[in-house]
């Protein structure tokens, strides 16, 4: 069986190593799975390089989920058949060939794209939250968010014009703006000092109810600056590794609320009713190609070094799959 | 009838002017009130000096809140008689010694302090909602307040105390410490770069689910610092003027609630029944003694340069009342 695992905390291309252990002899109610697409996440790198959260325990193995097919049965599991695809479970890391757990732990899929769903677990889900949790929207509401050209950003794009929700979307570059009205984007501008304006002008002045921002600094203080009375932000990364100056003004006079949204946080404390309901309604979406994540490269666990330079790559257009099968 | 006018905005103690014009008839559905007490807040100096919210009309009355004694019945009023105190509306400005207006606007008092009364509208009701609207709390609980003895945190430190609520109280000077504790506060410290870990070492590492901020800048970074996952800090003022850097790394995988509070549009959006809720609770303490606010000094109407004056001098200690009667 191989595994990734992290040597110690620091640069990702340089703590990783691909060790080779026996694999696990299958116990009863266990089963055994072939792991065929795994993503390589920024969190997954700042978690690697000891920036995000809790530190990773060292000697573990990175990656969070992932599409493994199911390839022998211990005694007394009935629910899955070998052939199987099936949901890993992010508990003992996913970035290997082989996982040897308990079947409980995996859940089953749907026919489907094996590379898409391989990834359903953490994007979509946290786009789902963004749009659900901190702000209750109906049809016409408009939201803006920041790193629109993210995989988050394009996920809530899809996600927010299936529902009828107008997106004011801020990128960094003008390049950008066709991909992201092709998916569906009502409004895409560059971020800039001028944004609230041409927000009003663009909007026609509609009140801006909610913000997602995973950028900070002044893009963090534009977001608050065009949202209406009353408008929540969530806050849900720092890309730019700077704070942003709270506007103390803005926030009382307009009763802003502002969130932190930790979504692997989500994963530990969901109830199973919680992630049924959520999964149950992204899993169809993902596996009939109504919401979609570009991928950029495809890598072997043997090339983990030149995977999670990629991952870490500014040009990179799309997630960095590792496919250990 | 006296009243004092805003004739720019600017400089209270510049622009404002006492003028004499002739008392209004009484009409039916009327009653005339003598002006008993009103106070003199800080949010009613920035508003003159164009710096809170909305700026204030020209030749228009400041004052908000305030007692008055009812002196002259209109045709069809009986739920009022003469001699009967009363809450006074902010409607028309209640920085005079005379107001003619419809009796429903009055709201009967108790017997009780008429002084205390008059400051019942504001900050009693700031404070009552800072420990209600934004978070639930329960005996037991603990907080953290900085400007802890304004007239809000003196509030809050009594209404938490009643109700079981441990306070961490922020003052700026140790001579503060006697009595803030004597009101019932818990645990009172200096502001400093330490604070948090004076706050852990006094608290004994208990969790802070919820933090009141009104000053800013350090201050509110240090507060999100102390506060516990899934905490929640208000912030409805920025005395030191200036913003705070939000640190969203504490933020996000602290999962913070952050809620701007701008108390004065609570009182143009409140239901009937929430204002007879939060007056209903809240005017029987005031009158019984039960919750107190300072009184620094006492000015009549034709002195209002000299009281805003001492209204805005940092070493006040305690409100300002214009007692025009």
């Amino acid at each position: 069986m191989k595994t990734i695992e992290i040597t110690e905390i620091g640069n990702p291309a340089d703590v990783l190593t691909l060790k080779e252990t026996p694999t696990p002899t299958v116990k009863p109610g266990e089963v055994r799975v072939e792991v065929l697409a795994t993503p390589i996440h920024p969190s997954n790198l700042l978690s690697i390089a000891g920036q995000y959260g809790e530190k990773p325990e060292l000697h573990s193995v990175p990656g969070v989920e992932g599409v493994g097919r199911v390839v022998e049965l211990g005694e007394g599991v009935t629910h899955l058949e070998p052939g199987q695809n099936v949901l890993l479970a992010g508990g003992m890391g996913t970035w290997r060939d082989e996982m040897v757990g308990p079947a409980d732990g995996f859940i089953p899929l749907p026919p489907g794209d094996v590379e898409q769903l391989s990834m359903v677990a953490l994007n979509p889900v946290t786009a789902h939250l963004l749009l659900t949790k901190f702000r209750t929207l109906k049809p016409g509401d408009w939201i803006i968010q920041s790193a629109a050209n993210s995989a988050v950003g394009e996920l809530i794009i899809q996600l927010a014009a299936q529902r009828g929700i107008k997106t004011v979307n801020i990128v960094r570059r003008e390049s950008l703006v066709p991909a992201l009205k092709a998916l569906g984007a009502d409004i895409v501008l560059v971020d800039q000092d001028d944004l609230a304006e041409r927000v009003k002008e663009a909007t026609g002045g509609a009140p801006i109810v909610y913000g997602i921002d995973c950028v900070g600094d002044e893009t963090f203080v534009r977001i608050l600056d065009v949202l209406a009375f009353g408008g929540t932000l969530t806050t849900y990364g720092a890309l730019s590794m700077r704070s942003p100056a709270l506007n103390l003004g803005a926030a009382i006079f307009k009763e802003i609320s502002i969130h932190g949204f930790w979504s692997a946080k989500w994963f530990e404390t969901a109830s199973p009713a919680e992630r049924q309901d959520v999964f149950g309604t992204l899993i169809p979406m993902v596996a009939n190609g109504k919401l979609k994540t570009k991928i950029d490269s495809r890598f072997p666990l043997e090339e983990i070094d030149q995977a999670v330079a990629r991952a870490a790559e500014a040009g990179r257009d799309g997630k960095v799959l590792l496919v250990p099968n």
